[in-house]
């Protein structure tokens, strides 16, 4: 009975665990949807605040409805899986794995909106954000989180979604900005030369930064999914620390590079470049937090911390407008963990080059590609399905004009309520 | 010895578990403190947070003093229970509870504050959250939730608060709003037609709203109230993942419902109203969030959200004045439930159309009857005699020229700390 | 083997409760950096963020480096220990001590900023950030919390670091202020009459304060370090319920002490007032919530208030600049607790005076006086070099202009985001 019964309390830890991380992780949507909103123009606040909130409760409807049975069905293969649509037969003690692996999903697919803001069409939106998190996703994470996926079943090493969620989030931001075009007058007409287009709030988008390092934390302390058998606790409390020097080396790795002229002269200490530092530093040890030594998690986010600028000013020669930088954090931090795991886990290349750990890395490429091929094959069908249809972008009018005004009639800081009262004709 | 230590390891489990439910959902008044104050015009911008601010810490003593005693005493009767006044003699492994129960009554007075912003006068702002905190919430969830309460012995059945909290908290709100008259302006004098008053900041009404959705997780997670016994897990979970879908049902439903045309032609897509129907879809799965099925969930969420808008309609045709609709949404959402879940419990009318069935049915309508009772009357009182004694509302001049200034000498955005600063005669 | 599991089951619920509670600890970084920053003039705003964003991920690489050895070391004496240099031969299982230690000793750190807020020169700020969290606060620590520290051999008494933590910061807070020097235009050139300058946001400073009241009850409740022994439930609930009852009376205290006239006439119910009682209350209670009666935790939060109340006073007799109150609040609020610990715990001087009572209070009173003492003496001769270096503050030009734009090249605010955007010569 006692045996039982320790069983059963295992189980209530676990729960517990689970819950708490969920419920937190969950509170991201509130990061990237004002760290958007900070970064865009104040026409196109609410729009982009509805966008971020639909995402997730159109995701919740997408993933309930076909997303977590294509990820994780009992039924099925090495490629998805084919049972649970809309929870039927759902067994409910899966109920909290299934909200802890929507809060993922909803991670992934919300970090698109970032790129493709202040252009992207109000309805297009609406079906990617559902095909994103009910398919796209659901589909990569099977490969690499499911039993029976082809990825799981190799020495492919990605603890916390480096590449599961972020390099395939961020691949599908790419096409879609890349798809979409850059906003009008973001790149100059003849000479291509950039034009900045500030967002309209540095604390805003710095308030979506902070709830996103407190949200990281336990993107990284959760992904252990139990924390009562022997060794968890060691586990999670190295993510938890990894977690913290990844964003130390990617923020400052990234504010001094920056500053020290890397890409270009510049005298200005840039506030979101160490921002977007620390997150790629955060995004790139997902992939081994759980086995990085402490100063190797310092070293990864110093690379995805590069590795973040070197995208993003690649981007801007491609003439590819990415207003979040969406692709060049969460793609560039996430590539370059996956392959640092290979490099720097215990055992890793750099401690013991053996055949063993560059299997790793090779089965790490290979994750890598399949995973940004998978997600990048299918927003070309979809995005450009969208764009033959005329409905991916808005209308140039609309885009000057702004989408809050246009769209939702409802202006983020409506000049009437700045004023004092008159109480003119409607008076009491 | 291994069978105590099995029991004192469960109470710590539940304990760590109400803890963590318990802070989450205190961060709630920050929620609903910016959902407050993005709705208010710039000029009572801090008067609303004074008033959320200090709802919580007047509250805090009101619920201490008297509110625990009456709602939780051990010794006591149907009605209300009449000891621990100011926490005396109440065994200190209760605090817990204790503070679980306090963030609900928080929540409860809190949300009133947003019917009557922009005119309520400060210190009948002080008494009636005295009072709703420490005296009419605290005997209704007695009544509901205390092993001696009347509606505890019956079938009634709300798991997460949505008659005990929402519907109560929604009545007062309401009561509150109608004495008080609307906000000048907000009609036409002559032919009642209402005038948009629109608040000033969409992204900090956002703000709130994303906070909310985090603790609404919590709310209807930690209900339960311990996590270590056989079938928590499931119930927890699964209060979780309906929590979510009556948000997504909610808030969608709310948007493509008020999109149609349903209420009077319209062509925008409201973020706030996507917000509010999410927020009531939350309220809406708290009756049975525990019990409902996935399916059921997301129905109950799009029940709320249309029961909201009609509400949100009837209240501008009765010209009463809620700013931030708290009483559409925690009344509405809340009613809505409390009559689901008779519906849509397993076990419930859908599926079994039964005397067990309709007695829950019946008992839901007496318990929602009761407590809109109980708290309506009370309020008719409270704000009658603040009314009588003119301390109700604050005075036209006040009004017009907005409370930040004449109250607080405070304005939220001081124009001199918006320009480059000039030395003058403070010079160094 | 039954007894194994148990161990190590209590291990596992007490590694979770310390991740959960540093988590939610860390995100009253968010915290201190919304209150800054709305309590600076919008010209000088990203700087603040950029300082409260590099003062975690320099805190992080420093604590690493060098703070979590000198404090929590295995070798060492009674002031220091030294080994575990950036986490060289740390043991994994006490990694999760690791960041709990460190969030303590970021949150010391970060409330520096404050105080020096709109002239204290960028390079200065990442030096002193460094040796606050990489070396003052970690001896400090070493002495109160280290089974060797000289400190913790005694009856000192100071459960959440009321002293450790925040007298520490409030010190280092104030002689930075002290030797900066006051802003332009802060005081009267000739009378030294303070002239207000004020933050460019309410709602910004309120949203940090709402994010640091949710994050001091995990402050307050994560202190007991463990939840699984006997009597910890107990113990961590009565702190979560008096960190509560502090904030309670240190907010409703100061706002009536403040509007009764106790500090000079004035009709405003000032709403910042009352958050910074609220928040010395909580750190007043820090010293003792774990032992206080209710009643007490109620009595000490107005004593922390009005001890807050006058040393704010004092400061501007003083012509001592301190933006954000941080030594005011901190200080104030934690030596007014590390009195009255001693006479308000159990057993304490109120209740049973004797010689065990009063040695708790001389050794309190030679606690503070210490920690104190190192801190003032460390920053003297730190800022004292850094001013001799000309270092320490801006430009004079700088601080006229604003160190968003010439330091940072990212105003908060760009007018270009709030215009219409014009397509102009970058044009599609």
């Amino acid at each position: 009975a006692e045996h039982l019964q320790l069983i059963s309390l295992k189980h209530s830890i676990d729960d517990l665990y689970l819950l708490t991380m969920s419920i937190i992780i969950f509170f991201m949507q509130a990061g990237f949807a004002f760290m958007e909103a900070g970064a865009v123009r104040s026409k196109n606040t609410v729009n982009i605040l509805i966008k971020n909130l639909l995402d997730m409760l159109i995701g919740g409807i997408a993933y309930w409805l076909i997303g977590f049975p294509l990820a994780f069905g009992s039924e099925g293969n090495f490629f998805l899986s084919y049972n649970f649509w809309a929870n039927n037969n759902l067994p409910v003690k899966e109920y909290g794995h299934w909200f802890f692996d929507f809060v993922h999903a909803a991670t992934a697919s919300t970090l698109v909106s970032g790129s493709m803001a202040e252009r992207c069409n109000f309805y297009a939106y609406l079906v990617y954000s559902f095909i994103i998190t009910g398919f796209i996703y659901p589909v990569a994470s099977h490969w690499a989180w499911h039993p029976q996926g082809w990825l799981k079943r190799t020495a492919f090493k990605d603890y916390a979604g480096g590449g599961v969620v972020h390099m395939l989030g961020g691949t599908c931001a790419l096409v879609g900005a890349a798809l979409m075009g850059p906003r009008i007058s973001r790149f100059h007409g003849k000479t291509g030369e950039p034009h900045d287009i500030r967002g309209h709030s540095v604390p805003l988008a710095a308030l979506g930064g902070f709830i996103l390092l407190f949200g990281f934390l336990a993107f990284n302390a959760g992904f252990r999914g139990h924390i009562s058998q022997s060794g968890d606790g060691e586990v999670i409390s190295r993510a938890l620390v990894n977690a913290l020097l990844g964003a130390c080396g990617g923020g400052v790795g990234a504010l001094v590079i920056h500053r020290a002229g890397t890409f270009g002269p510049t005298n200005a200490w840039s506030f979101l470049m160490t921002l977007n530092g620390a997150l790629a530093g955060l995004v790139g040890v997902c992939a081994g937090s759980d086995v990085f030594p402490s100063w190797a998690a310092l070293v990864v986010g110093v690379g995805a911390g590069f590795t973040f600028l070197c995208l993003h000013f690649l981007l801007l020669r491609l003439k590819v407008d990415d207003p979040l930088d969406a692709f060049p954090v969460h793609f560039g931090g996430g590539l370059f963990g996956i392959v640092a795991v290979a490099f720097f886990m215990e055992g890793g290349i750099v401690f013991d080059p053996s055949r063993n750990s560059a299997t790793v890395l090779g089965w790490n490429l290979v994750g890598a590609a399949s995973i940004s091929g998978w997600s990048a094959s299918l927003c070309l069908v979809l995005f450009g399905i969208l764009k033959k249809l005329g409905i991916l972008r808005v209308s140039r009018e609309m885009e000057i004009q702004g989408m809050d005004l246009m769209k939702h009639n409802e202006p983020a800081y409506p000049s009437t309520a700045w004023e004092d009262c008159d109480p003119g004709q409607y008076g009491t």
